[in-house]
């Protein structure tokens, strides 16, 4: 295979697109992984349960097709958020669906916003698309920038919330301002939502051009199977569903997620139990004097300070990398003035908390 | 959310898509079912046994995020078909595959090129792109027809050998001569090339715009699980990797198909077995005066003859409706004259296959 490939044959956008990066998984043990934003726990009994139900001895219906719509996962969702199985779309994870609303609502050239900082994924996205996308930028007080997104030409506009990667939730009163106001498809990404004390589902029945946005990869604990969904009018979850695989999302994992959706109890003890550690070291860090967001999510966007009270992106980059050489992994984004002051820091078990904070206390004494 | 979608915003090719119509997965017991040429036998019991491991008792391993690039199994299918890593990328089923295809290699118009009767889902992922499709139809023969691929001026070509719905497959003689005269990227879709007595893989060496595209589906038994992939030259395998999600394929299809891979005795077993009664029913029915064509895949597309000797659209849509009133489920494709006076009808196990003679001996005293 040492002939050339033709590259005039690809579209000629993509040799422009930057692939996304996804944060380092190392496959050796030993690691204190606080860097993407995984759930600290195990998911419900009820999963592994549900799966050993479906494998059962010989692993004879993996031969099969999976339901191609994820009917009975679609129709549980929906009776979940008080909605039609109509309203809802399911993916191979939410960014399959991010995917296809781009496919559905990008067209090349402008026309599709979200802010900086938000999911990196999304410029990849547009990327693809051979669009260009509209960033509207935070300043550092992190409040929603209402005017300039409601006055945004975009046909569709990406708002994470709680935005990552600072885990500021924004309120539905703004949400709501904002889709008075803007003309386009608004998605309000609710990855982290379940952590947060509002989620935009009760604007859903006044919102036509309101989508919602979930995931199964972080409160449910199943960042491995790649289940997420999409709530929505049923005329965009049609459009969604014309230019999804037909088989998007496998046979197990719609019995996964299907066995996590029915233990709620679980979850919902889970959720308060990674919130009350959230707190705890949001406080803590405060305390020191490292300026931190409110954050409604399961990770901390903070800024830490080093022995003589200074903080910037060199002293980040120092805590950074003193962490990874102790194998500690959180997320540091050096390339820009909002981030390249903050550690990313998912919330763990209170063990893997305490090896961060005494890392982190090791650091200070170096630093 | 009784408030009126605005169709407007959406980009407006997608008004015309028409969605791809996957085969009937009835969900009740009873059914014979010989519809969507999945495997007719359980998977290796390696299968189960490697994702047991992997779910453990409490299914703690799915909280993580999967190997975002199916590294393991990448490296297993390079050494499986004496390539390299970068020669192979997995993806969510082989739809995700040509899907990827697509989006690398098909513009808005003309430029896109697949046979008729071919893989009824290349149309609707040229529709998603908004391309226009170059379509080369066979003649009842289903001889290739080389030179109007060969001079045929697509950006790519998908060819599925065997093709579908025919089961004819393609000699690499033929294949070399269109990738000495095309100029395209030449897509040869082998999704049953396991059933057949020749594969294109040993052309891949010399020929930089060959892609061959494969699936666990058929073969290995393993539909539920959604796992296909590419083989090609490194550099479009690494555009197909910029396009594609980053975390595309989960975990426990990654450890699914692995496992799979690794039990080639079994599968060795398994596809002679389906192909002794592919050709034993091939012949029954070429005995009793049906014309069916020469397949090579898991399947056998025949033209029935009712008791009076006709053939014809109006018999097939007998012979499929009386099966499907007695709950046997086969596949019939009437909207064109190559394919409207047979039936598609997928090797089953023997009883099975028992159940699908009975009952066209049935229908034959009715008809």
């Amino acid at each position: 295979m040492d002939a050339e490939f033709p590259h005039s044959l690809a579209l000629p956008h993509l040799a422009k697109l930057h692939a996304y990066t996804p944060g380092l998984q190392p496959t050796e043990a030993g690691w204190t992984k606080l860097n993407t934003n995984e759930c600290a726990y195990a998911p419900s009994p009820r999963v592994a349960a549900a799966l050993l139900g479906e494998i059962g001895e010989e692993g004879d219906s993996l031969r099969r097709y999976p339901n191609p719509s994820s009917n009975p996962l679609r129709a549980a969702l929906a009776a979940h958020h008080q909605l039609q199985p109509a309203n809802v779309c399911v993916g191979n994870g939410s960014d399959d669906i991010l995917n296809l609303l781009m496919r559905c609502f990008c067209a090349p050239g402008p026309g599709t916003g979200f802010t900086f900082p938000s999911y990196s994924l999304y410029p990849v996205l547009v990327g693809i698309q051979d669009g260009a996308a509209a960033v509207i930028e935070f300043d550092r007080s992190m409040q929603l920038p209402l005017d300039k997104i409601s006055n945004s030409s975009a046909r569709i506009f990406f708002l994470t919330s709680p935005n990552a990667p600072t885990g500021v939730a924004f309120a539905n009163s703004e949400i709501a301002q904002i889709l008075s106001r803007f003309s386009g498809i608004l998605v309000v990404d609710e990855a982290y939502a379940p952590f947060a004390k509002e989620n935009a589902i009760s604007l859903l029945a006044n919102h036509p051009r309101l989508v919602v946005v979930r995931t199964f990869s972080k409160a449910y604990a199943l960042a491995g199977i790649r289940v997420g969904y999409a709530l929505g009018h049923p005329d965009l979850i049609g459009l969604l569903d014309r230019v999804r695989d037909s088989y998007n999302v496998n046979r197990l994992s719609q019995v996964a997620a299907l066995a996590a959706l029915e233990d709620q109890g679980y979850y919902s003890d889970l959720i308060q139990r990674i919130c009350r550690t959230r707190d705890h070291y949001q406080n803590l860090w405060r305390e020191s004097g490292w300026f931190t967001y409110q954050s409604e999510a399961n990770f901390i966007f903070t800024e830490p300070c080093n022995a003589r009270g200074e903080s910037g992106p060199v002293v980040a980059k120092s805590a950074y990398e003193y962490l990874s050489r102790h194998r500690v992994l959180v997320r540091y984004f050096p390339s820009h003035a909002l981030t390249a002051s903050f550690l990313r820091i998912s919330v763990g078990t209170d063990d893997e908390m305490t090896v961060l904070q005494n890392t982190l206390e090791a650091w200070l004494k170096h630093a």
